[in-house]
C-alpha cells in the first residue's frame, strides 16, 4: 500500500466530475454543470499564429496580454498594474494557487453558503476549516479569531446567481482592512449581465488587508482554451507567481495569444453585448418555463447575470431522491447540498441554463415537475 | 501582515527562474535554462482546429490523444491502457500532482544527486525531506526508514546528462517493489537519444509497487503549448485525476490537437531523427568547443542524449564566482548546487547546448574558459 499525504484523505470525487460523465449519455439532459452554450463561443477564425510562440514563454504571461488586462482591471478601480497580472491555465488555477499560498491543515477559510462547490473542494484538500461569512456582517466573530481568507464571488454568486450590494461589498473590504484578512474575490460571471446591478470589484475598496482578484475567459471567449488570469496585492503578488511556475511553468502560449486577438478584436464590445443577449433570452425562456413546470413546488429569484438558477424546494422532498429518479429519465441537475462548506442537507437544486436548448430546458424542467409533484404526494 | 501558509517558509524564489530574466538582455549567451532549439519545433502548419475543442473538455484529456499515447507507452513495456493516461499542463503539472498525493511535511523523498532542481523545488515546497539514491544500491536504508516517493530521471538525467544501466533500473523497481515505495519516473528527454543507451522505463519492471511514469511533448513538439502526460498504476491513477481536476479542470485543448496532428502525422519518425540529428551535431559542436576552452581545466562526459553537459570545475574555484563574473561579460549558466538535494557546495556547471547558435557557444566558452584560468591562477 502506497503511502500517501494525510491531505489525500480529503481528496474526495467531484460530485460535478462525477455527474458530467453520466451527462455524456445520449439524450441526457443537463441542468449540472456550468457549461457556456457553444453559441457564445468566439470561434477560431484568427490568423495562424506566429511561430515564436513554440518556445518556453514568462511565467507570467505574455506582456501585451497582461497589459491589455491591467488596464482593464485598473478601470474596474483595482489597484492593479501590467506587471501585476499573472495568466493562469483557467481560473480553477488561482484557487490551487491561493490555497496553497495561505491554507494549512487547520487554517480558516470564510466562505459564503452556498459557494463554488470546486473552491470548496481545494480549501478542503489543503486542510482548512471554513466559517459561514454572513454579508450583512461580514466581520462577526473575527475580533477572536479572524480566518486566513475571506473567499467570495460577489457578482452573480455560484450557486445563487445573486449580486451583492455596494454596502456589503464596502462592509467586506473594511473587514477584512480591519482584521487583516487576504480577501480572495473570484469573478468570472461579471460580463454576463442582463439587468443592471452592483458589480464593482470588493477589491477595489480594499485599502491595507491583502488581496487576490481573479478573472476568467472561459464564459466570454471559450472554456476548452483554459485561461484565466489573477492580479494582487504586491506583498502577495512574487509569492503566486513562484506557485505559478512550480506548477505548470507558464500558461500555454497559443490560448495567450488567441484571447489577445479576440481582446483586440474591434468587434469585442458587440459581441459581448450579443453574448448577453443570447443567455438573456435563454434565462428568460427557462424562468417561464419554470413557472410553468415548478410553480406550486419550488421558488427561485431570476438571476441578473450568470449561468444558474438556484431553486429551493417546497416541502420535505430530498433533491438527492429527486436526482436519483431524475437521471432515470434523462435529467441531471446539481444538489444544493454540494455547495455548502458546512455540510448537511439543503432544500436547493442549481440549475443551468446556458448549455440545453429551449426545448430540451422545456422538457427536463416538465420531468422535474411532474417527479416533484408526485414524490411530494407520496 | 497576511497569515500564509506554513509551507510558503519552504517557497524560495526560482535560481532559473531569476537567471531567465537576465537571460534576456540583448547579446547574452545562456547556457542556463533548458530551452530547445527552435529550429527542432513542429511548426504550425495545421488545418484550422476543430470548434468544437472550444468547449469544456475531460479532466483526463481527449480520447484519441490518450489513446496514442497509451499505445506507445505499452510498446515500451509500461503496463498502461487508455483510461490510464492523463494529460498533463505540461510535465512541471505531474510534480506538483504527485507531491500533493504523496508527500507531507516531513515525509521522505529519494532523489538523486545532482537532481532536476524544479522538482525538488515541489517537494521542498510540500515539505519533503531528502535521501539520496544511490544507483547501485537503491534500497540501502529502506529496510529502516523507506521513502514515500523515489522520484529519478533515469533516461538522459537532468543534469548529468547519463542514463542508467540496465542492472540499476531493475534493482531500483525491485527495491521499490518490496519496500512499497511509489516510483515516480520522469522521462521528458527520451527521444533526445545521439548514441545508442539503455532506455528501458523502470516503471516497466515494478511488478507490486505504485508507480507514476511522466514525459513531455517541449523537447519533440514545442514547449510553448504546455503538454506532457502520465500514466499510473490502478491505485494512484483515479487519485492523481481528482488532483488534476482541482489544479485547473483540464489541459487547454488546442494544445492537445496540435500535438495529436504531430503524433498522426506519417513524417513523425523522419521528424524525430531530423531533431536528434541536430541536436547531435550541436552537441559535438559543443564538445569539441568545451575541449579547446575548457580542456585543462574541468571534466565532463559527452552526455548520449538530452540537453546538458555536466562540468566539473579542478581545483578550487567556485561556480558561484565564475557566474558572478561571467554574467559580467555577458555568459549565463546553472551552477551545480541548486541540483543538490541536500543542498552545499558543488563543483559542476550545468551546461545546456540547445540553444545557443554554435558562434554563440564558442565565444560563450572561451569566455568561460578565460575566466576560468584567471580564478585558478589568482
Amino acid at each position: 500500500m502506497a503511502r500517501l499525504s494525510v491531505r489525500t484523505q480529503n481528496l474526495h470525487a467531484s460530485p460535478v466530475r462525477e455527474m458530467l460523465s453520466v451527462s455524456q449519455r445520449p439524450g441526457m439532459i443537463s441542468f449540472a454543470g456550468g457549461l457556456p452554450s457553444p453559441e457564445s463561443f468566439a470561434g477560431l477564425e484568427l490568423p495562424p499564429p506566429p511561430g515564436d510562440l513554440l518556445q518556453y514563454g514568462p511565467t507570467e504571461g505574455e506582456p501585451e496580454l497582461r497589459a491589455k488586462i491591467a488596464a482593464e482591471l485598473i478601470g474596474l478601480g483595482i489597484d492593479s498594474a501590467p506587471e501585476r497580472v499573472l495568466i493562469l491555465s483557467g481560473s480553477q488555477q488561482g484557487i490551487d494557487l491561493v490555497a496553497k499560498l495561505a491554507v494549512d491543515a487547520g487554517s480558516v477559510v470564510a466562505v459564503e453558503s452556498p459557494a463554488y462547490l470546486a473552491a470548496l473542494q481545494v480549501f478542503r484538500f489543503f486542510g482548512a476549516d471554513f466559517q459561514i461569512l454572513d454579508r450583512a456582517d461580514p466581520a462577526e466573530g473575527w475580533d477572536k479569531a479572524p480566518p486566513a481568507v475571506a473567499y467570495v464571488t460577489p457578482t452573480f454568486q455560484n450557486p445563487t446567481g445573486g449580486c451583492w450590494s455596494a454596502d456589503a461589498r464596502r462592509a467586506l473590504a473594511r473587514a477584512c482592512d480591519a482584521h487583516g484578512v487576504i480577501l480572495f474575490e473570484d469573478d468570472p460571471y461579471r460580463d454576463l449581465v442582463y439587468e443592471p446591478c452592483e458589480r464593482r470589484p470588493v477589491c477595489a475598496d480594499v485599502t491595507s488587508a491583502s488581496w487576490v482578484y481573479q478573472g476568467s475567459f472561459s464564459k466570454t471567449v471559450a472554456p476548452g482554451l483554459r485561461l484565466g488570469f489573477l492580479t494582487a496585492s504586491e506583498d502577495l503578488f512574487p509569492l503566486l507567481v513562484r506557485l505559478k511556475q512550480a506548477a505548470d511553468l507558464h500558461t500555454n502560449r497559443l490560448s495567450q495569444w488567441m484571447v489577445l486577438q479576440y481582446l483586440n478584436d474591434p468587434d469585442r464590445d458587440a459581441r459581448l453585448t450579443r453574448i448577453a443577449a443570447l443567455y438573456r433570452q435563454k434565462r428568460d425562456v427557462f424562468a417561464e418555463a419554470l413557472s410553468r413546470h415548478l410553480g406550486g413546488v419550488a421558488t427561485w429569484t431570476v438571476p441578473p447575470g450568470g449561468l444558474f438558477f438556484w431553486v429551493t424546494l417546497k416541502g420535505a422532498v430530498s433533491p438527492e431522491a429527486l436526482l436519483k429518479r431524475a437521471l432515470e429519465r434523462g435529467v441531471l441537475f446539481t444538489p444544493g447540498s454540494h455547495f455548502l462548506a458546512q455540510g448537511g442537507a439543503c432544500q436547493a437544486l442549481r440549475l443551468n441554463f446556458s448549455l440545453a436548448a429551449p426545448e430540451d430546458a422545456e422538457r427536463g424542467l416538465a420531468i422535474l415537475g411532474e417527479l416533484l409533484r408526485e414524490q411530494m404526494a407520496a
